[in-house]
């Protein structure tokens, strides 16, 4: 075993309230870890020892599709042997499919002696992804890849910027056994929107970004509001108009949807605020016996990497 | 003449790109010079002593109908004499009719012992400058009272965030002599767009933002970019495009128009280039044979002031 290597993609908040398509954080836990070595017969095979269900066909398979693509662009044949040893939940909403996409391609080219940097992998990364989601859409994929907080200024090409943040901003994710497809969410949204709107989103998400770069908490907390998005996705997710409105008044800074749902993030600034906010979260849906998980982590400045 | 005061408004650049309805920054000058005192009559008497027409109405005056909403906020009576000594050119897009409202609604509130905060202005400046624009918009009114660069997050209500910038940015501007009304221009604008130009508004205010607060001047540069009105806007303008591209070839950070046109602003940050970013602006519509004058600026962090 000892031409295998284990990698680490982690889960990914995107949206961020005004954020729609265009940002999102890695955290430092849950994430993807597969166990990855190259074979001699030029197939990519996929070993899950994970609860969760992998999609069997390699064209489904945001791993598989990931690796070819890279081959692709790389001209290169080569078999890989994939082993799940950890899963985020598909159709969590924190980046699942992002982080397997994620891992897959930065394993495989790590395999190949890395002849592209981390940068040059996101366009194999989404066309992983895009299997899964339907669309092309990088917020998940690139903080789960670089870490920390990313803005996609530009989809033509892709401009990603590296946000500052405050380093004591504390993230509390809920994730309740609902399963809600990106895919299908996404239908959701109308296509064409008011200009006001537009100009409504446009001044959260510039204050979002001048909060995060002068650590403006309130500054961050009243921006965090998304009206491309929330307004048709928050009806999928039971109790949560009710959870968001408790959660601000016991004094998260924030909170949203996490990617299309059902996972609902909220950020603070103390530990003993996010045990507070957490505990709030299960309270609330094991009420409704819907079970869940909760994690509260930092931003990470880490994306995918070797372990 | 020693109960007289002498009020500056300095002129701004609105919308900067991306930034459509909620960004504007002051600039050092042009800028309106009202020399103001309290009278005994209850009127408010404008007289003007620029080359620029002033609406003689006092109910289609700016000046007047700020000064009449900031008396009605106070519950006073007070009449006032207005001596129009300098006076921004009306409808040349860079903040002619908020920089009248702001002196005057400021000299007025000082004059009366100032009663409200400069930021308790706003409201009364914005109502005057309704008469001019009709449309409720701050970001000439609000960086044209305070100053600096101003991001209007929210109108609803208005939240004003004072954003860093970079001390070494130089704005040039030119006024070609072309009258656009913004009443006129607004309605050029579609109400309705398409999602995904939203998103790349989005996308670009945020990058701007990041830009600014954090001096990275390319991304400051690749993030002017308007998809809202400059479409419609440009057309309008008499050799915008060409300007705007042998601008950008010359080595300027960034080039947009300002608030509804004619006038174009452009970033740098040497002296040395401004002034050839002034020649070639100039050399651009003299050919056109149309007349122009061009303003090279810091971003001033002063707004309304008694002189």
């Amino acid at each position: 075993m000892s031409n295998f290597i284990r990698v680490f993609a982690p889960a990914t908040i995107s949206n961020v309230g005004p954020g729609f398509d265009l940002m999102g954080f890695a955290i430092d836990q849950p994430g993807d870890i597969i166990r990855m070595a190259k074979n001699k017969d030029n197939f990519i095979h996929i070993f899950n020892e994970t609860d969760c269900c992998l999609p069997e066909d390699p064209e489904e398979n945001v791993s598989s599709v990931g690796i070819q693509a890279l081959l692709d662009q790389l001209k290169v044949q080569q078999g890989f042997d994939l082993i799940f040893e950890q899963k985020i939940n598909p159709g969590s909403g924190i980046g699942s499919s992002a982080a397997s996409a994620a891992a897959a391609v930065f394993g495989a080219n790590a395999l190949l002696g890395s002849p592209l940097n981390i940068n040059q992998l996101l366009p194999a990364v989404l066309k992983g992804e895009f299997v899964a989601s339907k669309s092309l859409h990088a917020d998940n994929a690139a903080p789960a890849l670089l870490g920390g907080f990313i803005l996609i200024r530009d989809y033509h090409p892709i401009d990603l910027i590296s946000l500052p943040y405050p380093a004591d901003l504390i993230c509390v994710v809920i994730h309740p056994d609902i399963e809600i497809k990106t895919s299908e969410s996404r239908k959701l949204i109308p296509k064409e929107i008011k200009l006001e709107t537009a100009l409504e989103q446009c001044g959260n998400i510039a204050g979002l970004v001048t909060g995060l770069t002068t650590s403006n908490y309130e500054l961050i907390g009243r921006s965090i509001k998304d009206v491309f998005a929330e307004p048709y996705r928050s009806a999928t997710i039971p109790g949560y108009a009710e959870l968001k409105e408790e959660l601000l008044c016991m004094g998260a800074i924030g909170a949203g949807i996490s990617g299309s749902g059902p996972s609902i993030f909220a950020f603070c600034r103390d530990s003993g605020m996010a045990g507070k906010i957490a505990e709030k979260m299960e309270s609330i849906y094991s009420e409704k016996n819907i079970q869940s998980k909760v994690y509260i982590s930092k931003i990470s400045s880490s994306g995918t990497r070797v372990l």
